[in-house]
């Protein structure tokens, strides 16, 4: 296969998903290493820490006391980003002028949840197995679907889904106003800013469609456009199980690879295989399987370097409130950005020429991948034991 | 001035050289930080250092040994990204197949350098005075001359700028094919991915437009076009003179400000006040102007938390080759990144959300640029000894 050559020489890849390029140097990561080291993370934490606002049955910074719950609970983040009510904000002039053109600003409210994902204080997803994060899931799709547009053809979908008690403490009241995007993250680690290694997500909801879920369904859009209603991520899943180069693993419903187009050095993208929209296209086999993906990722991560694997990792699905066409050319994704590149302390710097020019990358996704196949089976912490 | 409402509420401001946004969460910075820290770096290095690869009169990694040079030093990096030679890459169909549409590479050339600022290992541009750092900018612009297309209507002003010899080790040769852009940048500090302390930058420059300055150079060449030839930088520095909100510093040809747009917490631009297109069209006033908005901005980052201030710092300016179009809307200006949020270590994390959805920033750039103007006078480190 000619592209072999890619393994030698520098080169730009193109990322459709989000219309942007970025500089591979595969010849780089021989270069000597003197730069700051990361602190490998200590392993040894307690199942229960008493000074943990994340742990069941302890207090919060604003007085609340969480309950004790089993396996997830959600709250309204203590100190959100964004908030229900504020004060209006009215720009002075939308008349042409130097400043209307030049000192744009819009308002933005919103919803910000934590959500535990499990009582112990001590695991992680790549400790839990696919049983234990099935109700992660369903805790988002239970979120998501709170959420969701009345309008939009996903509600009734939605609302179809069983999704019977499963004994989550889903403590959340119904928003006070119609949002546009529900982002769902977690960051992971102290390299990450995370600031409590209890298990849990993020969930940042806005008036405002942010900037990447915009890029990524503006090129959605145009692809769909332009390919008589084919959709871009169900294409690449095709493509990819084809050609079985990137591919890391891969269950009924899911392929978990590492994108064309990846900027980080183990960067990984779990997608659809069939083409789903949104967390509630999803039935019981697909949230299994999303679990399982999800359980294969995280412990290979923490196997590849034997180490807490740091990353920031994310849901990118169709948008609470949008268009048909929106809501159609959205498809269900999972990115996982991590920044380790060479060893449990030594991280990728995307700073000067990435922030300045182009995100560069040393290894090719091809090498990241295999890397990630091969790290596959037990977790090295439970071999240790 | 309604505008200040923005101190209190959540909202996105829009980034007009680039086209992007960030949400900007003022109230944000009252939660309390339990995460990483960083190392406050050391202030004892010596004035040589025997081990130092930029050292004057020492070896390099790959045998070289550096000229003992009096104010700056060129050499081509060692561990280049890019190169001036390689095997071709052709891609394998270019056919409109699902391949071509999704697996898109081309094949990237170019050349690095590495500048080192001063002989003295322990130095940085904060240690440095105005005089000391105009041959710094005399070696950019010679580098930036020596690769510009003699097809540019910067050429012929390249070779009126007397840039009469100024005792620089200036030991690159031409280079072999016309690049497309030239990216001068800095990473300072540890937490930037900088494996040297010696006072250095780096210079990348391809056959490619990189993604950044693509971004900005779309945006200038629209606003160009729309607003009957006025240049979008050269309108936003009269804004903003005007306005005395976000200027940090200011001399007869820059402003130093932090832009309305701002992402990192002390994000800086020095911007020219006239319009000028690159490097060249600078003449002996402005080099000079240049180089103390440089030291300015270094030594209020330094004072401002007591410490060598991490940053990554870059050039934007008009493309060595390009459309008569594309150098005409180029407008000269300097970008400073810094990570720090609250103190010599503790830095803002664009992690989960702002890598998923959009870049978010705690403090306004209105207050940023109001501490670093307090921040102005003698160097902290000087007026302990
Ligand atoms: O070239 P250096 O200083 O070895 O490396 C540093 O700067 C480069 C350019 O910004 C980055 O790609 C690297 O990740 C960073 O560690
Ligand atoms: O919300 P946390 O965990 O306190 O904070 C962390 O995640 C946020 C969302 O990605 C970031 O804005 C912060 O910089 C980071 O430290």
């Amino acid at each position: 296969m000619p592209e072999s050559i890619l393994d030698d020489i520098s080169h730009r890849r193109y990322n459709p998903l989000r219309g942007s390029w970025v500089l591979v140097s595969p010849h780089r990561t021989k270069r000597p290493w003197q730069g700051q080291q990361e602190r490998a993370s200590k392993t040894t934490l307690p199942a229960y820490d008493p000074s943990c606002y994340l742990c069941p049955g302890n207090k919060r910074a604003q007085g609340d006391t969480n309950p004790k719950y089993e396996k997830t609970f959600v709250f309204v983040n203590d100190y959100s980003a964004v908030k229900e009510e504020q004060a209006e904000y009215n720009p002075e002039n939308k008349d042409g002028s130097l400043s209307s053109r030049l000192l744009h600003a819009e308002s933005v409210t919103g919803k910000c949840y934590v959500i535990t994902f499990d009582p112990s204080h001590n695991l992680t997803l790549a400790d839990l197995t696919t049983a234990q994060i099935v109700p992660i899931i369903h805790t988002w799709t239970m979120l998501y679907t709170a959420h969701l547009s009345p309008k939009s053809p996903l509600a009734r979908v939605a609302s179809a889904t069983t999704l019977a008690p499963h004994g989550l403490a889903d403590s959340f009241a119904t928003p006070t106003a119609q949002y546009r995007y529900m982002q769902i993250f977690e960051n992971k680690g102290a390299a990450m800013g995370c600031s409590n290694p209890h298990p849990h997500g993020q969930v940042w909801t806005t008036t405002s469609l942010p900037e990447e879920p915009f890029l990524e369904l503006e090129q959605l859009q145009k692809y769909r456009r332009e390919q008589g209603g084919a959709n871009l991520l169900e294409d690449y899943a095709t493509l990819e199980a084809s050609k079985q180069e990137r591919i890391v693993f891969e269950n009924g419903s899911f392929l978990a690879l590492c994108p064309w187009w990846a900027i980080w050095p183990f960067e990984v993208m779990i997608v659809s295989k069939q083409h789903k929209r949104a967390l509630v296209d999803f039935d019981d086999k697909g949230r299994d399987d999303l679990a399982e993906a999800i359980a294969e990722i995280t412990r290979r991560y923490d196997n590849l370097f034997e180490t807490h694997f740091p990353y920031s990792m994310g849901l990118h699905q169709a948008p609470l409130d949008g268009t048909k066409e929106e809501i159609e050319a959205s498809h269900f994704h999972v990115h996982f950005y991590p920044p380790l590149l060479r060893g449990a302390t030594v991280r990728k710097f995307l700073v000067g020429y990435e922030m300045l020019a182009e995100p560069q990358r040393d290894i090719t996704p091809e090498q990241a991948a295999a890397r990630l196949r091969n790290c596959g089976g037990e977790l090295y912490r439970r071999k240790l034991n």
